[in-house]
């Protein structure tokens, strides 16, 4: 989680809220991505969706099974239904978001047992250290 | 929407599963694109997420008011909370999906008001002809 947050700082430097992912399979760290939806002018470049991108490119495979997800925030609507997508393993996150967020907040997407794909999730790891980031950020642009 | 069945057809031709989606905006088709999941190993690349990355880099804008998108299947989690983040302001799609819907069937994202954007939804345009081209391709697999 200290890379994740590490990865998002380089979102805040260029104007992006500062969420930081990473794709963890077989001990190696096969993807590293933050926010760039300002600087690419792109509605689906959260961390969470380049990450599991630029992992499924780096294994040359859609299905993530084996992997793990780090996150700095509880990951929205999209990124928790491209992690169903993935068949990801494990989803590992560190501030909640109460207002977006859709593993536990407004919706509880991975463990629906509805769709397809469950995945193990653990939450509130480095909580503290996400929350002081993000809260930095918006505190800057107020 | 007949536009977006024959752009479903070049999904089915790489053996993705035939779903097809454009974007308009001021009467003009900014993005065309279709479901490449297994032509790219990418478990993002639905239809819906495609053409609204395309859509955004043609208007330099990752806020997609003033357009709509078409698709021939009801949007999954991912695709509906992607239609969500970008801002659209109407959704309007072809078959059901009773499974991963996420548009009526197992969720209703755009129209949920806990989210900060709703969109009008019309479903059911040529639903027939999206249903059929469905279940032909997987017809054809079995």
């Amino acid at each position: 989680m200290r890379r994740a947050l590490a990865e998002a700082e380089l979102a805040a430097a260029h104007g992006d809220v500062p969420v930081g992912a990473l794709v963890v399979h077989d001990a190696e760290v096969v993807a590293l991505a933050h926010n760039r939806r300002e600087a690419d002018r792109d509605p689906t470049a959260h961390a969470e969706v380049l990450a599991l991108r630029t992992a499924a490119r780096a294994l040359g495979r859609w299905r993530l099974d084996g992997c793990t997800l780090y996150v700095t925030l509880e990951p929205c609507v999209m990124c928790a239904g491209a992690l169903v997508l993935a068949r990801i393993d494990r989803l590992v996150f560190g501030a909640d978001d109460p207002k977006a967020g859709a593993v536990g907040a407004v919706y509880d997407i991975p463990r629906d047992p509805w769709l397809n794909h469950r995945l193990e999730v653990v939450r509130g790891v480095e909580a503290e250290a996400c929350e002081r980031q993000l809260r930095a950020f918006f505190a800057e642009r107020r």
